[in-house]
This record gives structure tokens, C-alpha cells and sequence, in this order.
């Protein structure tokens, strides 16, 4: 099998904080070519005028081979690496049985075990492609969204869709996302008249309708949670009054809040009733939807993931749901898709780093899964 | 009689935002000493290191003529005077009928008219005290109550104590205060632990338990007001979370609200019930006593001020408790106490001017209270 630590080594070599350009798909790209890929690479969002928006690349590779279509989804883009690191976080260094590196488990890892799986397969045994943006981390506005609208233009639609984000948790193999929970923020604000403490009937004061919002909210239970998901959970993440003023009544009240929601709801259907209860006490609501929540239920495609990640790891993956958003959100219209790769502890972390021995067997997990999903 | 509009231009033309210091306190000086007054002045305060404290000059000056004893008492500094004058602030001037310049009204029009009535008073007729700080718009921590410590010190010890504070609504003669509402601020934290909102569990949000306990303080119904006071009444004024981060949970949550209230409580018992409250959801509460109630019930002194008003002014004016506080908050520890004095409708404001004709009848006003005073 390809030299699987050579290819992730030489990913990580490549400083590609989001969003990344340039040399990091650079690399990818010569992996690729010598495999029988047809690689497409474009720039989206040249960044609005007084922005510090960049322009964001992304990179569509296809290998066609007729019968079924897998795809292999991820990002290039890693955090910033931050201060403190024991080796340099753009210098892939083996130290006992660790690979260290900044982005080695999130996830230039999994993409390099990705490219060895595919090398693996013979190019006859159906369309493989690689679905890989450089802005993941960050906005996410024209990352893999981009690429999406790409292939629907090109007219390569995937039959199943595999994300290598790092979902093990413990030990490689104990955990696969068979879906993801949507997140909506949403901004709250009541509006009063400011005055003098000692003069209320000259003022009016928001803030006890925000407060009285928010007691609301608070008693609010959105649901018990399903089979597949845990119960949907509201936090208040912020309030804000500013108003240094001990003797004055401010005239303004804000807040903030985060919903993260399982598939009983939409951020449409939360932002309607979050909207109706503070418009009982004349409080504005400005949501922002991140994701919807999908689910793949569990059925061939995760059966085929759990049946390989058995065979190479000797345990089978818990089907979750939990934890953050990741770009499945927007994959997920597209085509069943299953989040599968390395184990998570040191994402987004100082020294970040991938058991050397965890990339070989992730390889040979994305192979199995690859022989499976293109056999049928 | 002597001539007070020349007196308030004086006091007017001598610069003394807070805390006031040296020339505004020679003009008076000068004023009281061919009066027959012992003059005495004093600075407190040197202020604490790395602080911008500066010191407070007072000014205690008495002509003892046996008998009762009156005190007049008031406050030379001034508030800044802003932007934007039609004439200098402390440039006095006359327009119309009207004498322009800060301090006009709030207080060294009134001061003006103290020493023109006590100029018409016999020194015979009894003992005459002037109580003037140079820190009442300030922090008042080394004003009248270190004037107070002063006059016990020395064995002065007034019968009764009139405050020149502006008390006059829409003209003059139409309100006098006989108490203030009490003053307390308090400060309320609550601790968690941040966290991540996807992992709520590993999480304490402090939101929720600040929210229900300003819920319940803002059910709170802390009495229907006395025959002399309003309802004490609670605002919150600030609630700061400060966690822009709208992924993360936040570790604290503050909040400040600000209590005026009658003499149905003190200082010390809203602390408690307050604390009791915020304790039911693990709310700390800091709270800080800006000032007592005080009442001088309707009698003899009321009655002899209400008089004296009717004779000069044709009105009889209403006994209030309204408004914010004043120094009479520490005076009453003394003796009883009133206010009364001219127009508020320009105090604190640009262009703040006085009708040149309630120097006069104000001044007229101060010896009737005198001669009433002293001679019972
Ligand atoms: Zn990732
Ligand atoms: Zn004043």
C-alpha cells in the first residue's frame, strides 16, 4: 500500500490556516494526477469591498469508472496553530509512536489515508471522487458550498458521501456521525427609553421584558430528544446592556442565544417560536441559521462504514450525532452522508498529533469502504 | 437689603467644578466675615494613591448670638458645564430677566440669598451657621460629612438645618422637600463554568440562574408607598456577560440594579432581602448604601418654612420626597432638616440662569425661616 505517513507528511508540510490556497492543494493535486484523478481547482469569493474576507480554494477530483459514485469529502484549512508547540506546527515530526502537526488529525491525516485507500482500488471498479474545500474552519460561505454548485454544473452527482472529520474519540473505530444536529444563533434586543433612576414613570426600561424573554425561554423544553438524537438544547450564550451609568435607566437591552436542534425542527420552526415568545414582551428576534440537522438512518451505508471499521479495528463504531456542525450540513443534500476518521483528543489543540499506526489502519478502513460502496 | 444679585455673580465668577477649591470659597469668606462670622475652612480627602481623588476644601463659619441655632448648608461646587453656552459658564451674565452662569440655581444663586437674609438678621437673635462643601455633585465622601464630624468636634450642634438645594418645580415657592428617598446600589454575580454550547453537559451556564433571579426581583412589590413617599421602587440598570464568542458558554454573568426607596426600609434590610432572593439561585450580591430615607414629619419646622414661603411667594408649597438624593441625606443625622430653594429647571444644564427677581424674594424667604427660627 502507498506510504500513507509520506503522504500526510507532506500535507502538514504545507502552513494552510483557513482559508487555505496554493501549495497545500498543490500537494494534493500531485497525488492525485499519477492515480487517474481529473482535478478541478477554483477560487470562490473574491471577498466583499472593506472586508477581510479572502478568496477561498477549492479542489473537485474525479476518477470515473462507471457504475456507483463515493465520495471522499474533507478541508485542507487547519485553526491557526497557536503558541507553545514542542515542534514547529507546519514541520510533521515523528516522536514515539506520534505523527505532531497542525492539521494531522483535522484533518490532513484522514485525506492522505483517503488518497492511499483510493490508490488501492483499481480504477475500473466504479467513479471515485475527492471533495475537498479550504475554508471549513472558518465562514464556510464559499467552501463547500462552492463545490457542490460545481459538480451539479458538472453534472456528477455522488451516490454515497464519506466526511473524514476526526469522530473517534477514545481509540480509532469507537464512534461514526450518522448525522449532525442543526445550530441557529439568534440575536434578542428590547427597546426602552433611557431616564434618570429616580425618575422611572419619565423612562422605560427594556430591561425587564428581556428579562421576562428570557425567563421564558429558559422554562422552554424543545423536545425529549429521538432514537438518533440527543434533545434539542438552548443556551443564552450573552447579554448585553452597557450602560456604566449606576444612577441611569438604559435605553436599550440585548442578548444572544444558540440553539442546537436535532431533526424534530428547522432553524425556520425554531426561529418562529423563539420569535413568538419574545414578541409577548416586545422583544426583536434576528436569527441566523448555521446548518440544519441530517441523519443518515441507519441502513446500507452504515453498515458498510461499521462492517469496515470492524474488520480493520476489531470494534464496532457507535452511530452519534453529537457534538459540532461540520461541512455533512450542506453534503448532506446531495447524498447519504457518513462522517468517519482519526481520533479527535488533539484537534484544534497545541500539538496536535495522530498515532502513526492509526493511518494505516484508516487507510485500509477508507479501502473497505471504498471495494463496498462501489461493488454495490 | 444687601445686594444678592451682586453676591450670586461673585460666587458665579469664581470656577469651582467638584470638587471646588480656593476662590470660590475666598468670595464667600469675604461675604461672611464683615457679617460677623468665625470663618473656618478645611480640605479632607488628600485622595488614596494611583487614584484621581482630589482633595475637598469645606467651609464651617458660625455667628453665635445664644439661643437656637439655624444652620444654612450647601454646596459651592458645580457640575461641568458642557458645550455649548450662549455666554461663559462662570462668566455671569444677565439677559432678560434672567442671570446666566453654572451654579445659578444649583447652588450659588441660593448661598447668594443665605447671606444677603443673614445680613437682615440682628446678631443677637440667636446662633447662625453656614455648612458648604466643595464635594456634593462628587463622590461626597469628604463634604458634608466630614463638616458633620467638624461641627461635632467644635460642640456646634444646629437646632435646625435648611438646604438651599433647588427645590422649586415651575416657579418659586411651589415645592419644598421635607425627605429624600434612600439610595442603594447592588452589584449581582453568578458563577459557571465555560464551556462549548454543542457540550452543554460539560458546561454550567451562569445565564440561567441570573435570569430567574432578576425574574424574581422584578416580581418584586416592595411596599404602596407611605402618606409621604412613593413606592420604593428597584430597576435594573446593567446586565453584562461580555462573551462575544457565540459557540461558547460563558463562566459569569453580572448584572447591577439600583433601589430608591422610603422610609419603609433601610439600607441595610434591601441588602437582605435582595441577597436572600439572588442566594435561592446561587446569585452573589454586592451591595453598596448610597444614602438613608429621612423624613422631618410635617410640624413646626415645615410649618415655619411653609409660611414663610406663602408670605414672599403667594404659594404654599407642597411637602415632596421626590427626587434624588442630596446632602440632607447625611444632615439629618443632626437635626431636622428641609430643603428649599429656587427654579431646578435649568440645573445641570446648558445655560443654567435663575430669574433675577427670585434672588430677591428667595433671599426674603431665608430671613423670614431665620427670624422664625431663631425666635422660637
Ligand atoms: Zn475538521
Ligand atoms: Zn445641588
Amino acid at each position: 500500500m502507498t506510504d500513507v505517513l509520506d503522504l500526510a507528511k507532506r500535507l502538514i508540510a504545507a502552513p494552510s490556516v483557513t482559508p487555505a490556497t496554493g501549495a497545500v492543494f498543490d500537494a494534493l493535486e500531485a497525488m492525485l494526477i499519477p492515480l487517474g484523478f481529473v482535478v478541478h481547482r477554483f477560487s470562490r469569493g473574491e471577498g466583499a469591498a472593506g472586508t477581510d474576507e479572502a478568496p477561498v480554494e477549492n479542489l473537485f477530483a474525479i476518477r470515473e469508472g462507471g457504475g456507483r459514485h463515493l465520495a471522499f469529502a474533507g478541508h485542507l484549512d487547519v485553526v491557526p496553530p497557536g503558541e507553545g508547540w514542542a515542534s514547529g506546527a507546519f514541520e510533521p515530526e515523528i516522536r514515539g509512536d506520534l505523527l505532531y502537526g497542525r492539521g494531522a488529525v483535522d484533518m490532513k491525516g484522514a485525506i492522505a489515508c483517503m488518497v492511499a485507500a483510493v490508490a488501492d482500488i483499481p480504477a475500473d471498479a466504479g467513479t471515485i471522487s475527492f471533495i475537498i474545500t479550504g475554508d471549513e474552519e472558518g465562514p464556510a460561505l464559499h467552501g463547500t458550498r462552492a463545490l457542490i454548485d460545481f459538480m451539479e454544473e458538472a453534472g456528477h452527482q455522488p451516490d454515497l458521501c464519506l466526511v473524514g472529520e476526526p469522530t473517534s474519540v477514545n481509540r480509532l473505530g469507537d464512534m461514526m456521525k450518522i448525522g449532525r444536529r442543526g445550530s441557529v444563533n439568534m440575536w434578542l434586543s428590547a427597546k426602552g427609553t433611557q431616564g434618570h433612576v429616580a425618575y422611572p414613570h419619565l423612562a422605560d426600561n427594556p430591561i425587564p421584558r428581556l428579562v421576562a424573554a428570557m425567563a421564558d425561554l429558559e422554562a422552554l423544553r424543545l423536545d425529549e430528544g429521538t432514537d438518533w438524537f440527543q434533545p434539542s438544547n438552548l443556551e443564552i450564550t450573552d447579554i448585553e446592556v452597557g450602560n456604566p451609568a449606576h444612577n441611569v435607566i438604559p435605553g436599550e437591552a440585548r442578548a444572544r442565544l444558540s440553539i442546537r436542534f436535532n431533526d424534530l425542527h428547522s432553524g425556520a420552526s425554531l426561529s418562529e417560536k423563539v420569535t413568538a415568545i419574545c414578541a409577548k414582551h416586545q422583544v426583536d428576534v434576528n436569527p441566523v441559521i448555521s446548518g440544519e440537522p441530517f441523519l443518515t438512518p441507519p441502513g446500507e451505508f452504515s453498515a458498510m462504514v461499521s462492517a469496515a471499521v470492524e474488520a480493520e479495528t476489531g470494534i464496532a463504531p457507535e452511530a452519534s450525532t453529537t457534538g459540532g456542525t461540520s461541512d455533512a450540513r450542506f453534503l448532506r443534500a446531495v447524498c447519504p452522508v457518513i462522517e468517519f476518521g482519526l481520533v479527535n483528543a488533539t484537534m484544534h489543540k497545541r500539538d496536535e498529533a495522530v498515532a502513526v499506526a492509526d493511518l494505516a489502519v484508516l487507510a485500509r478502513v477508507y479501502a473497505r469502504i471504498a471495494r463496498a460502496a462501489l461493488h454495490n
